[in-house]
């Protein structure tokens, strides 16, 4: 019988009150009133795009156009008549991804393939896919927030493994990388997946061969499968080298995950996808697990799921290398070399940045028994709002106390007028 | 301690397990040899783009290619640089919604807008958000099947009220109204709302004002908060009017979710929202919490949602109008206007169509006992496919037996070849 309350109470649900973003209090504090004299310098987005000097490829634009042009690619995708069921994108689409991803040592064909909205949308899926609620995944730290609140929302607990700053200046291709001892001890019988980004969000790094190979013997030895976020693949500077995580183990199955956003500069497109590498049959039920889930989640625009071939096979190397070029400028000129050009970020007093190989960002170190009157990295970043208007990310956002996080995507005029306002910064709250 | 297995077992999660599609297997049973000498036509999709003769209209094309072109709209949305966290859309397009949908006896603002990955996405972001594990939500029988496939994916019971087929002839606007009576039996303390969706897929059915005053007074009596499915919105047939469900109560919360698949014809561009009518605060933690499920769920293609506030205020009133017309003429001739014309289906023996009022689609009840090999409506359509090469779903995949539903898209041409086919089919297999 119906005991219905006899006045209105419309509560939120268990999981919409869970769903918070665990970084809404800590960026909230940065909405402070900014110096008004000086103009507004956000190193604080990872979105390329903000500053008008990283674009998509014409030819990616104009693969779309065509699309829409022929009016054949507004319908569901895709529109094979007896999948009235949503789906996991156009053949096409999936095919494009599974022929750009192929390895002759992690072959993938379009049915390994799910297209998901942006690479966000895609770690949902994996996560989903391969934990239960009470389960645990472990996630680096730092690293990227949504992990977390992906994890939280599912009500799956996050366990954060440590990532090691190392001595970056003389030997920083081994900088962050995962501390294997206490990645072990936090794995028991409820870990359901290793999360593993490379390059990372928002350290910068890259990881070596060796090194990920050794994080694919823990997960083996442990029997625990993988999700390698690898949305940012070969945006990597000179002298360093992405290796997929799927193709260095024949033995731990992965689920990669990836997308257009940063390495064609189109996030907010939200094209992702789920790359399924099984060993074995070991993911059998996993891989009709996800494409169970994405008849909920159902896939990106069909418009640019159309022109997906032509994005992944006809944008020309020109494109990519030259926006590697575009990072590599910024890089050296704020990390670096800064022994050489005495400008960059390392040279500022109470700073110790930590060079970057790959991605768009940059940890910088804030020695806080350096500054007479900072406590941490939020009221750090916090004061460097209100006196100068430069906007950054406290590395609490990323689960990392004193550090803040740069966004090296600004044109250099941009990056380097910031670089001189935390310089003044710094010399005025320096003991 | 670790007691890791000591082989792989990697299961799919809870979730994922649970999320098969409800239909699946009967759409399974339709995949069945067809007869190879005739061409298929297929009255399953609820696609209006398959068959090329219902285009969007050019100025919503160009509103999207001039959106590309000025590579303003390729970031996420929004990049407010404080809103670091994803977003329920950029202002100008929840804004743009706002103003569509608002009216004097609900109005809207931007801030009640929340965007989302299609209507399905939409649908997914107002059940979240109102219903819990192990609570129930009603919803129509005959319905659209996504509704329980959402529901069943979260652990949320899924119980069907009746809509009553009526006398259509005699009565046609009062066809395929809900069951009150049975509604209010099905109502108990783990009710958490009622999915109601007018104009109805797979009916047809266009309610009128004062069924929805009913079913609102019936929500407020027991304080359930609605969900309003108006995908097909006023896309209604004449004589036939649209009355937004919000817009008929002072005291009922409601969440109407809507998108642009249908009445814009761009089902693939996934484009859809959540417009939240609260009353008094009632939906205030609710209204919260979909904000935060939105920052997982992110929102549609950016580029679409530059170009939402051209599509929803410049699309001319005339595309609408040509829909609405296509429509009506292959309603009239294959449904109402059977006795005018000899033509309609329900001259069919065996066969009695239910006057569709608006969206794309008719229901069609076969008489069993009028045939003497078939013995349900999958055996019915199956054989269809099998004999005559056209595929139309099966009553059992919106959970109405001895019905099939047809989309009444197509050309009219193929729809008269559809019907020729079926007089043959049904004469082969009367008794
Ligand atoms: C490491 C990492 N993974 C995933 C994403 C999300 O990518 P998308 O914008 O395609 O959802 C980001 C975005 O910043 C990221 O930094
Ligand atoms: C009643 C109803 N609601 C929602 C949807 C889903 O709409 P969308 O394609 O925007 O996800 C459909 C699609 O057929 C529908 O018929």
């Amino acid at each position: 019988m119906s005991t219905r309350p006899s006045t209105w109470n419309v509560p939120a649900s268990r999981v919409a009150k869970n769903a918070h973003n665990p970084i809404r209090q800590i960026v909230d504090k940065l909405k402070v009133d900014p110096n008004a004299e000086k103009d507004l310098i956000s190193l604080a987005l990872g979105d390329p795009t903000v500053f008008g000097n990283f674009n998509v490829d014409d030819s990616c634009n104009e693969a779309v156009i065509r699309n829409l042009q022929t009016f054949k690619a507004n319908g569901y995708p895709p529109a094979h008549v007896l999948i009235m069921l949503k789906s996991p994108g156009t053949e096409q689409a999936r095919a494009a991804v599974a022929e750009k991803f192929n390895h002759p040592d992690s072959p993938l064909t379009a049915r390994d393939v799910i297209l998901a909205n942006g690479c966000s949308g895609a770690l949902d899926l994996a996560i989903n896919v391969l934990c239960t609620e009470g389960q645990n995944m472990l996630i680096p730290r730092p690293g990227f927030s949504l992990y977390e609140n992906l994890a939280v929302s599912r009500f799956i607990e996050a366990k954060f493994y440590n990532l090691v700053v190392g001595d970056s200046y003389f030997n920083p291709e081994r900088s962050w990388e995962a501390d294997l001892e206490h990645m072990e001890s936090l794995i028991d019988d409820k870990t359901a997946c290793i999360l593993v980004n490379n390059p990372s969000n928002p350290c910068g790094s890259v990881y070596s061969e060796q090194h990920l190979r050794d994080i694919l013997a823990l997960a083996e030895k442990h029997h625990l499968p993988i999700i390698a976020d690898e949305i940012y693949c070969d945006l990597v500077f000179k002298g360093n080298h992405f290796y997929p995580m799927a193709t260095l183990t024949k033995e731990v199955p992965i689920l990669s995950v990836g997308g257009l956003a940063k390495k064609y500069l189109v996030p907010g497109w939200r094209v992702g996808w789920v790359t399924v590498h099984d060993r074995n049959g070991i993911l059998k039920e996993v891989h009709e697990g996800i494409l169970n889930l994405s008849q909920l989640i159902l896939g990106p625009c069909s418009i640019i799921q159309a022109a997906l071939p032509d994005i992944l096979h006809n944008t020309p190397q020109e494109f990519h290398d030259k926006t590697i070029e575009q990072l590599e400028v910024c890089e050296m000129a704020y990390s670096l070399n800064t022994k050489i050009s005495e400008e960059g970020i390392s040279q500022i007093p109470g700073l110790t940045a930590v060079v970057p190989q790959g991605a768009m960002y940059m940890m910088v170190g804030v020695n806080i028994a350096d500054f007479k009157d900072i406590k941490d990295d939020v009221e750090f970043t916090q004061k460097l709002v209100a006196e100068e208007n430069v906007l950054c990310l406290p590395g609490q956002c990323f689960g990392y106390p004193n550090f803040f996080r740069i966004v090296i995507t600004p044109p250099a005029d941009r990056l380097k007028e910031a670089y001189e306002r935390m310089k003044q910064f710094c010399a005025r709250h320096h003991v």
